[in-house]
Protein backbone atom coordinates (compact mmCIF):
# COMPACT_ATOMS: atom_id res chain seq x y z
CA UNK A 1 0.00 0.00 0.00
CA UNK A 2 1.57 3.52 -1.01
CA UNK A 3 1.61 6.27 1.41
CA UNK A 4 -0.99 8.70 -0.16
CA UNK A 5 -3.52 5.52 0.40
CA UNK A 6 -3.01 4.58 3.65
CA UNK A 7 -3.20 8.81 4.24
CA UNK A 8 -6.62 8.56 2.48
CA UNK A 9 -7.93 5.58 4.41
CA UNK A 10 -6.90 7.22 7.75
CA UNK A 11 -8.92 10.19 6.68
CA UNK A 12 -11.91 8.70 5.42
CA UNK A 13 -11.64 6.88 8.73
CA UNK A 14 -12.10 10.16 10.81
CA UNK A 15 -15.87 10.67 8.45
CA UNK A 16 -18.61 8.48 7.54
CA UNK A 17 -21.50 8.64 4.82
CA UNK A 18 -24.74 8.31 6.33
CA UNK A 19 -27.99 6.96 4.70
CA UNK A 20 -31.28 6.64 6.07
CA UNK A 21 -33.56 4.55 3.40
CA UNK A 22 -36.64 2.94 3.53
CA UNK A 23 -36.73 -0.80 5.49
CA UNK A 24 -37.39 -3.68 3.45
CA UNK A 25 -38.39 -7.65 4.79
CA UNK A 26 -34.70 -8.00 4.04
CA UNK A 27 -33.37 -5.56 7.40
CA UNK A 28 -35.99 -7.72 9.58
CA UNK A 29 -32.82 -9.50 10.99
CA UNK A 30 -30.90 -6.58 11.51
CA UNK A 31 -34.42 -4.46 13.27
CA UNK A 32 -34.65 -7.36 15.21
CA UNK A 33 -31.25 -7.28 16.73
CA UNK A 34 -32.02 -3.15 16.84
CA UNK A 35 -35.02 -3.21 18.89
CA UNK A 36 -33.86 -6.19 21.28
CA UNK A 37 -30.75 -3.43 21.69
CA UNK A 38 -33.80 -0.78 22.51
CA UNK A 39 -35.30 -3.31 24.69
CA UNK A 40 -31.79 -3.85 26.84
CA UNK A 41 -31.13 0.12 27.24
CA UNK A 42 -35.04 0.46 28.23
CA UNK A 43 -34.19 -1.99 31.15
CA UNK A 44 -37.59 -3.75 29.16
CA UNK A 45 -36.39 -6.83 28.32
CA UNK A 46 -39.07 -8.53 30.12
CA UNK A 47 -41.64 -7.02 27.44
CA UNK A 48 -39.27 -7.86 24.41
CA UNK A 49 -41.23 -11.18 22.84
CA UNK A 50 -40.89 -9.93 19.15
CA UNK A 51 -39.15 -12.61 16.69
CA UNK A 52 -37.94 -11.87 13.22
CA UNK A 53 -41.23 -13.85 11.76
CA UNK A 54 -44.13 -11.30 13.65
CA UNK A 55 -41.72 -8.60 12.94
CA UNK A 56 -42.12 -9.99 9.27
CA UNK A 57 -45.63 -10.34 9.20
CA UNK A 58 -46.49 -7.57 10.80
CA UNK A 59 -44.49 -4.53 9.41
CA UNK A 60 -44.03 -5.72 6.19
CA UNK A 61 -47.40 -7.19 5.60
CA UNK A 62 -48.46 -8.31 2.07
CA UNK A 63 -50.12 -6.54 0.41
CA UNK A 64 -48.34 -3.60 1.93
CA UNK A 65 -50.10 -0.15 2.77
CA UNK A 66 -48.22 2.62 2.19
CA UNK A 67 -45.18 3.84 3.27
CA UNK A 68 -45.90 6.49 6.63
CA UNK A 69 -49.99 5.79 5.87
CA UNK A 70 -49.42 2.60 7.91
CA UNK A 71 -46.35 1.12 10.51
CA UNK A 72 -42.51 2.12 8.71
CA UNK A 73 -39.22 1.34 9.52
CA UNK A 74 -36.61 3.17 8.11
CA UNK A 75 -32.78 2.37 8.88
CA UNK A 76 -29.46 3.97 8.71
CA UNK A 77 -26.67 2.73 7.12
CA UNK A 78 -22.79 4.11 7.42
CA UNK A 79 -20.29 3.41 4.91
CA UNK A 80 -16.99 4.64 4.22
CA UNK A 81 -17.42 5.24 0.96
CA UNK A 82 -19.97 7.12 -0.97
CA UNK A 83 -23.50 5.04 -0.94
CA UNK A 84 -23.77 3.88 -5.09
CA UNK A 85 -27.18 4.74 -6.57
CA UNK A 86 -30.75 3.40 -5.08
CA UNK A 87 -32.84 2.28 -7.90
CA UNK A 88 -35.07 0.28 -5.76
CA UNK A 89 -36.42 3.53 -3.51
CA UNK A 90 -39.66 4.86 -5.28
CA UNK A 91 -42.20 5.54 -1.83
CA UNK A 92 -39.12 7.08 -0.23
CA UNK A 93 -35.90 9.39 -1.45
CA UNK A 94 -32.95 8.22 0.85
CA UNK A 95 -31.54 10.68 2.44
CA UNK A 96 -27.29 10.83 2.32
CA UNK A 97 -25.26 13.21 4.94
CA UNK A 98 -21.24 12.76 5.25
CA UNK A 99 -20.96 13.19 8.82
CA UNK A 100 -17.47 14.50 10.29
CA UNK A 101 -16.11 12.30 13.32
CA UNK A 102 -14.19 13.73 15.74
CA UNK A 103 -11.94 10.73 15.46
CA UNK A 104 -12.18 6.83 14.07
CA UNK A 105 -15.03 5.10 15.48
CA UNK A 106 -14.31 1.45 16.88
CA UNK A 107 -17.58 -0.31 16.15
CA UNK A 108 -17.71 -4.02 17.93
CA UNK A 109 -20.61 -5.13 16.40
CA UNK A 110 -19.73 -4.19 12.61
CA UNK A 111 -19.35 -7.51 11.49
CA UNK A 112 -23.10 -8.58 13.33
CA UNK A 113 -24.73 -5.28 11.87
CA UNK A 114 -23.65 -5.92 8.25
CA UNK A 115 -26.68 -4.42 5.98
CA UNK A 116 -27.86 -6.89 3.49
CA UNK A 117 -27.01 -4.81 0.54
CA UNK A 118 -23.86 -5.42 1.16
CA UNK A 119 -21.16 -2.63 -0.17
CA UNK A 120 -19.54 -2.25 3.43
CA UNK A 121 -22.70 -0.82 5.11
CA UNK A 122 -23.14 -0.76 8.66
CA UNK A 123 -26.43 -0.83 10.14
CA UNK A 124 -26.49 1.92 12.98
CA UNK A 125 -29.57 2.54 14.01
CA UNK A 126 -33.51 2.87 12.61
CA UNK A 127 -36.65 4.63 13.57
CA UNK A 128 -40.04 2.98 13.46
CA UNK A 129 -43.38 5.06 13.39
CA UNK A 130 -46.88 5.07 12.02
CA UNK A 131 -49.73 7.88 11.68
CA UNK A 132 -51.58 9.29 14.80
CA UNK A 133 -54.29 11.46 13.89
CA UNK A 134 -55.96 14.63 15.92
CA UNK A 135 -59.53 15.02 16.20
CA UNK A 136 -58.95 19.07 17.09
CA UNK A 137 -56.79 19.97 14.36
CA UNK A 138 -58.21 17.09 11.92
CA UNK A 139 -55.30 16.46 10.93
CA UNK A 140 -52.78 13.44 10.34
CA UNK A 141 -49.32 12.96 12.36
CA UNK A 142 -46.19 10.77 12.54
CA UNK A 143 -45.88 9.00 16.01
CA UNK A 144 -42.36 7.72 16.63
CA UNK A 145 -42.77 4.58 18.60
CA UNK A 146 -39.18 3.59 18.10
CA UNK A 147 -35.83 5.74 17.61
CA UNK A 148 -32.17 4.20 18.34
CA UNK A 149 -28.89 4.37 17.52
CA UNK A 150 -26.21 1.85 18.03
CA UNK A 151 -24.01 2.85 21.34
CA UNK A 152 -21.16 2.80 19.19
CA UNK A 153 -22.21 5.82 17.04
CA UNK A 154 -23.95 8.02 19.88
CA UNK A 155 -23.76 12.00 20.03
CA UNK A 156 -22.61 12.47 16.54
CA UNK A 157 -25.70 13.48 15.44
CA UNK A 158 -27.42 10.25 13.84
CA UNK A 159 -30.11 10.74 16.05
CA UNK A 160 -30.79 13.81 15.03
CA UNK A 161 -30.57 12.58 11.71
CA UNK A 162 -32.78 10.21 12.14
CA UNK A 163 -35.93 12.78 13.82
CA UNK A 164 -35.37 15.26 11.12
CA UNK A 165 -36.24 12.42 8.53
CA UNK A 166 -39.67 11.82 9.78
CA UNK A 167 -40.27 15.10 10.82
CA UNK A 168 -39.15 16.37 7.41
CA UNK A 169 -41.65 13.63 5.73
CA UNK A 170 -44.58 14.58 7.97
CA UNK A 171 -44.04 17.88 6.81
CA UNK A 172 -44.12 17.02 3.24
CA UNK A 173 -47.25 15.47 3.77
CA UNK A 174 -48.95 18.28 5.40
CA UNK A 175 -49.18 16.71 8.79
CA UNK A 176 -49.80 18.45 12.03
CA UNK A 177 -47.23 17.27 14.45
CA UNK A 178 -44.84 14.77 15.19
CA UNK A 179 -45.24 12.77 18.53
CA UNK A 180 -43.29 10.50 20.57
CA UNK A 181 -43.00 8.97 24.20
CA UNK A 182 -39.89 9.19 26.73
CA UNK A 183 -39.07 7.55 29.87
CA UNK A 184 -39.18 9.66 32.37
CA UNK A 185 -36.21 8.62 34.17
CA UNK A 186 -34.18 9.21 30.07
CA UNK A 187 -32.97 12.59 30.76
CA UNK A 188 -30.80 12.09 27.88
CA UNK A 189 -33.65 11.26 25.67
CA UNK A 190 -35.56 14.18 26.63
CA UNK A 191 -33.09 16.44 26.67
CA UNK A 192 -32.84 15.41 23.00
CA UNK A 193 -36.34 16.55 21.74
CA UNK A 194 -36.33 19.74 23.56
CA UNK A 195 -33.50 20.15 21.69
CA UNK A 196 -35.23 19.42 18.79
CA UNK A 197 -37.60 21.90 19.86
CA UNK A 198 -40.12 19.81 21.43
CA UNK A 199 -41.92 20.34 24.36
CA UNK A 200 -43.03 17.73 26.93
CA UNK A 201 -46.82 17.56 26.84
CA UNK A 202 -47.14 18.50 30.70
CA UNK A 203 -50.92 16.79 31.61
CA UNK A 204 -51.03 13.91 29.32
CA UNK A 205 -50.61 10.51 31.01
CA UNK A 206 -51.31 6.98 28.81
CA UNK A 207 -53.50 4.37 30.13
CA UNK A 208 -53.47 0.85 28.82
CA UNK A 209 -55.43 -2.09 28.69
CA UNK A 210 -53.30 -5.26 27.85
CA UNK A 211 -54.60 -8.38 26.09
CA UNK A 212 -55.81 -10.52 29.26
CA UNK A 213 -57.81 -7.25 29.94
CA UNK A 214 -59.07 -7.32 26.65
CA UNK A 215 -60.59 -10.95 26.69
CA UNK A 216 -62.30 -9.70 29.76
CA UNK A 217 -64.15 -6.49 28.29
CA UNK A 218 -64.94 -8.92 25.41
CA UNK A 219 -66.37 -11.61 28.00
CA UNK A 220 -68.49 -9.26 29.27
CA UNK B 1 -104.22 7.82 23.02
CA UNK B 2 -105.07 4.76 25.27
CA UNK B 3 -103.77 4.81 28.45
CA UNK B 4 -102.23 1.51 28.05
CA UNK B 5 -100.27 2.94 24.41
CA UNK B 6 -99.35 5.63 27.27
CA UNK B 7 -97.83 3.03 29.74
CA UNK B 8 -96.13 1.65 26.57
CA UNK B 9 -94.67 5.09 26.24
CA UNK B 10 -93.35 5.98 29.96
CA UNK B 11 -92.18 2.70 29.95
CA UNK B 12 -90.03 3.40 27.14
CA UNK B 13 -88.75 6.46 28.33
CA UNK B 14 -86.91 4.48 31.00
CA UNK B 15 -85.20 2.96 28.78
CA UNK B 16 -83.16 2.90 25.79
CA UNK B 17 -81.47 0.77 22.42
CA UNK B 18 -77.98 1.87 22.18
CA UNK B 19 -76.45 1.06 19.03
CA UNK B 20 -72.56 1.33 18.23
CA UNK B 21 -71.83 1.20 14.91
CA UNK B 22 -69.32 2.46 11.85
CA UNK B 23 -69.42 6.01 10.86
CA UNK B 24 -69.27 7.18 7.21
CA UNK B 25 -69.47 10.61 5.46
CA UNK B 26 -72.55 11.34 6.39
CA UNK B 27 -72.08 10.79 10.59
CA UNK B 28 -69.43 14.49 9.66
CA UNK B 29 -71.58 16.95 11.29
CA UNK B 30 -72.47 15.20 14.29
CA UNK B 31 -69.01 14.10 14.42
CA UNK B 32 -67.88 17.38 14.36
CA UNK B 33 -69.81 18.74 17.46
CA UNK B 34 -68.81 15.77 19.46
CA UNK B 35 -65.44 16.92 18.66
CA UNK B 36 -66.04 20.66 19.62
CA UNK B 37 -67.56 19.33 22.50
CA UNK B 38 -64.84 17.25 24.40
CA UNK B 39 -62.48 20.47 23.26
CA UNK B 40 -64.69 22.41 25.42
CA UNK B 41 -64.87 19.64 28.20
CA UNK B 42 -61.06 19.58 28.01
CA UNK B 43 -60.67 23.44 27.97
CA UNK B 44 -58.76 23.17 25.25
CA UNK B 45 -60.89 24.70 22.68
CA UNK B 46 -57.86 26.88 21.50
CA UNK B 47 -56.32 23.70 20.13
CA UNK B 48 -59.48 22.96 18.09
CA UNK B 49 -59.49 24.14 14.69
CA UNK B 50 -61.23 21.02 12.64
CA UNK B 51 -63.73 21.95 10.04
CA UNK B 52 -66.37 19.63 8.60
CA UNK B 53 -64.86 19.42 4.79
CA UNK B 54 -61.15 18.91 7.17
CA UNK B 55 -62.83 15.75 9.34
CA UNK B 56 -64.25 14.75 6.53
CA UNK B 57 -61.00 14.48 3.66
CA UNK B 58 -59.01 13.13 6.53
CA UNK B 59 -61.24 10.28 8.10
CA UNK B 60 -62.87 9.04 4.95
CA UNK B 61 -60.44 9.68 2.29
CA UNK B 62 -61.00 7.81 -1.04
CA UNK B 63 -59.77 5.33 -1.33
CA UNK B 64 -60.19 4.54 1.72
CA UNK B 65 -58.06 2.15 3.94
CA UNK B 66 -59.83 -0.79 6.21
CA UNK B 67 -61.12 0.68 9.46
CA UNK B 68 -59.26 -0.37 12.09
CA UNK B 69 -56.47 -0.43 10.15
CA UNK B 70 -56.51 3.12 9.81
CA UNK B 71 -58.43 6.27 11.42
CA UNK B 72 -61.67 4.90 12.43
CA UNK B 73 -64.86 6.43 13.91
CA UNK B 74 -67.51 4.43 15.65
CA UNK B 75 -70.57 6.45 16.44
CA UNK B 76 -73.39 5.15 19.17
CA UNK B 77 -77.09 6.10 18.42
CA UNK B 78 -79.70 5.60 20.90
CA UNK B 79 -83.46 5.27 20.11
CA UNK B 80 -86.81 4.21 21.71
CA UNK B 81 -87.70 1.80 19.71
CA UNK B 82 -85.70 -1.40 18.86
CA UNK B 83 -83.37 -0.22 15.53
CA UNK B 84 -84.30 -1.89 12.47
CA UNK B 85 -81.12 -4.42 10.61
CA UNK B 86 -78.64 -2.26 9.10
CA UNK B 87 -77.74 -4.02 5.42
CA UNK B 88 -74.84 -1.76 5.41
CA UNK B 89 -72.71 -2.82 7.34
CA UNK B 90 -70.11 -5.63 6.05
CA UNK B 91 -66.84 -4.18 7.83
CA UNK B 92 -67.84 -3.15 11.37
CA UNK B 93 -71.00 -5.83 12.79
CA UNK B 94 -73.17 -2.99 15.15
CA UNK B 95 -73.27 -3.33 18.74
CA UNK B 96 -76.86 -3.08 19.73
CA UNK B 97 -77.30 -3.16 23.58
CA UNK B 98 -80.95 -2.44 25.88
CA UNK B 99 -80.15 -0.16 28.15
CA UNK B 100 -81.62 0.75 31.41
CA UNK B 101 -82.12 4.38 32.94
CA UNK B 102 -82.69 4.89 36.17
CA UNK B 103 -85.31 7.78 35.04
CA UNK B 104 -85.97 9.63 31.84
CA UNK B 105 -83.23 11.39 30.18
CA UNK B 106 -83.99 14.98 29.50
CA UNK B 107 -81.73 15.35 26.18
CA UNK B 108 -81.80 19.44 25.35
CA UNK B 109 -79.54 18.78 22.41
CA UNK B 110 -81.64 15.96 20.80
CA UNK B 111 -82.71 17.65 17.70
CA UNK B 112 -79.26 19.29 17.27
CA UNK B 113 -77.60 15.32 17.23
CA UNK B 114 -80.54 13.82 15.44
CA UNK B 115 -78.98 10.91 13.61
CA UNK B 116 -78.52 11.10 9.51
CA UNK B 117 -80.04 7.86 9.60
CA UNK B 118 -83.74 8.62 10.65
CA UNK B 119 -85.70 6.85 12.77
CA UNK B 120 -85.86 8.93 15.65
CA UNK B 121 -82.12 8.01 16.16
CA UNK B 122 -80.29 10.68 18.41
CA UNK B 123 -76.05 10.40 18.30
CA UNK B 124 -74.85 10.51 22.10
CA UNK B 125 -71.42 9.72 21.33
CA UNK B 126 -68.14 8.32 19.59
CA UNK B 127 -65.13 6.87 19.54
CA UNK B 128 -62.18 7.67 17.10
CA UNK B 129 -59.06 5.30 17.04
CA UNK B 130 -56.46 4.00 14.88
CA UNK B 131 -53.58 1.00 15.15
CA UNK B 132 -50.36 1.41 16.94
CA UNK B 133 -47.67 -0.59 16.91
CA UNK B 134 -45.10 -2.37 19.80
CA UNK B 135 -41.70 -3.07 18.73
CA UNK B 136 -41.28 -5.20 21.41
CA UNK B 137 -44.25 -7.32 20.76
CA UNK B 138 -44.09 -7.17 16.90
CA UNK B 139 -47.98 -6.49 17.82
CA UNK B 140 -50.41 -4.16 16.28
CA UNK B 141 -52.73 -2.56 19.04
CA UNK B 142 -56.00 0.21 18.56
CA UNK B 143 -55.37 3.74 20.20
CA UNK B 144 -58.25 6.00 21.41
CA UNK B 145 -57.79 9.32 20.34
CA UNK B 146 -60.62 10.56 21.61
CA UNK B 147 -64.01 8.60 23.63
CA UNK B 148 -67.06 10.89 24.57
CA UNK B 149 -70.36 10.70 25.91
CA UNK B 150 -72.07 13.43 25.24
CA UNK B 151 -73.14 15.44 29.35
CA UNK B 152 -77.09 14.15 29.31
CA UNK B 153 -76.16 10.48 28.27
CA UNK B 154 -73.29 9.89 30.99
CA UNK B 155 -73.06 7.99 33.72
CA UNK B 156 -75.57 5.12 32.27
CA UNK B 157 -72.24 2.58 30.79
CA UNK B 158 -72.11 4.13 27.61
CA UNK B 159 -68.65 5.19 27.63
CA UNK B 160 -68.13 1.50 29.41
CA UNK B 161 -69.49 0.17 25.87
CA UNK B 162 -67.87 2.37 23.23
CA UNK B 163 -64.40 1.21 25.40
CA UNK B 164 -65.72 -2.51 25.41
CA UNK B 165 -66.34 -2.16 21.36
CA UNK B 166 -62.65 -0.88 20.30
CA UNK B 167 -61.71 -3.82 23.56
CA UNK B 168 -63.27 -6.06 21.53
CA UNK B 169 -62.17 -5.09 18.24
CA UNK B 170 -58.37 -5.58 18.93
CA UNK B 171 -59.21 -8.64 21.19
CA UNK B 172 -60.65 -10.19 17.57
CA UNK B 173 -58.00 -8.74 15.35
CA UNK B 174 -55.15 -10.80 17.77
CA UNK B 175 -53.96 -7.05 18.58
CA UNK B 176 -51.70 -6.95 22.12
CA UNK B 177 -53.19 -3.84 23.67
CA UNK B 178 -55.54 -0.65 23.71
CA UNK B 179 -53.98 2.28 24.28
CA UNK B 180 -55.07 5.86 25.25
CA UNK B 181 -54.09 8.99 26.57
CA UNK B 182 -55.90 10.96 29.65
CA UNK B 183 -55.53 14.64 31.13
CA UNK B 184 -54.02 14.10 34.78
CA UNK B 185 -56.78 16.01 36.08
CA UNK B 186 -59.84 14.68 34.77
CA UNK B 187 -59.65 11.95 37.76
CA UNK B 188 -63.18 10.60 35.91
CA UNK B 189 -61.60 9.57 32.98
CA UNK B 190 -58.50 7.95 34.56
CA UNK B 191 -61.00 6.10 37.06
CA UNK B 192 -62.75 5.32 34.02
CA UNK B 193 -60.44 3.29 32.40
CA UNK B 194 -59.03 2.17 35.57
CA UNK B 195 -62.26 0.68 36.67
CA UNK B 196 -62.15 -1.23 33.09
CA UNK B 197 -58.95 -2.88 33.86
CA UNK B 198 -56.19 -0.16 32.39
CA UNK B 199 -53.26 0.74 34.35
CA UNK B 200 -52.04 4.37 33.88
CA UNK B 201 -48.48 3.57 32.86
CA UNK B 202 -45.97 5.92 35.15
CA UNK B 203 -42.82 6.40 33.34
CA UNK B 204 -43.98 7.51 29.64
CA UNK B 205 -44.37 11.01 28.61
CA UNK B 206 -45.12 12.47 25.29
CA UNK B 207 -42.96 14.49 23.74
CA UNK B 208 -44.40 16.60 20.50
CA UNK B 209 -42.97 18.65 17.62
CA UNK B 210 -45.44 21.26 16.12
CA UNK B 211 -45.85 22.13 12.73
CA UNK B 212 -43.48 24.71 12.84
CA UNK B 213 -40.70 22.91 14.72
CA UNK B 214 -41.12 20.71 11.54
CA UNK B 215 -40.13 22.94 9.54
CA UNK B 216 -37.15 24.45 10.58
CA UNK B 217 -36.00 20.66 11.12
CA UNK B 218 -36.56 20.60 7.69
CA UNK B 219 -34.52 23.93 6.60
CA UNK B 220 -32.03 22.19 8.31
Amino acid sequence: MSSSAAATQEETAASVWARIRLADRRDVPNIHRLIRQLAEFELLTHLFSATEASLSDTLFPSPSLPPFLSFTVLVLGLSHSPFSEDGDAPLFAPIVRRIDLESAVEDPEAVEFASPRGEGIVVAGFVLCFPNYSGYLAKLGLYIEDIFVRAAWRRRGLGRMLLAAVAGQAAQMGMGRVDSCVLDWNVNAIKFYEDMGAEVVPMRRICRLTMNKLAALVDE
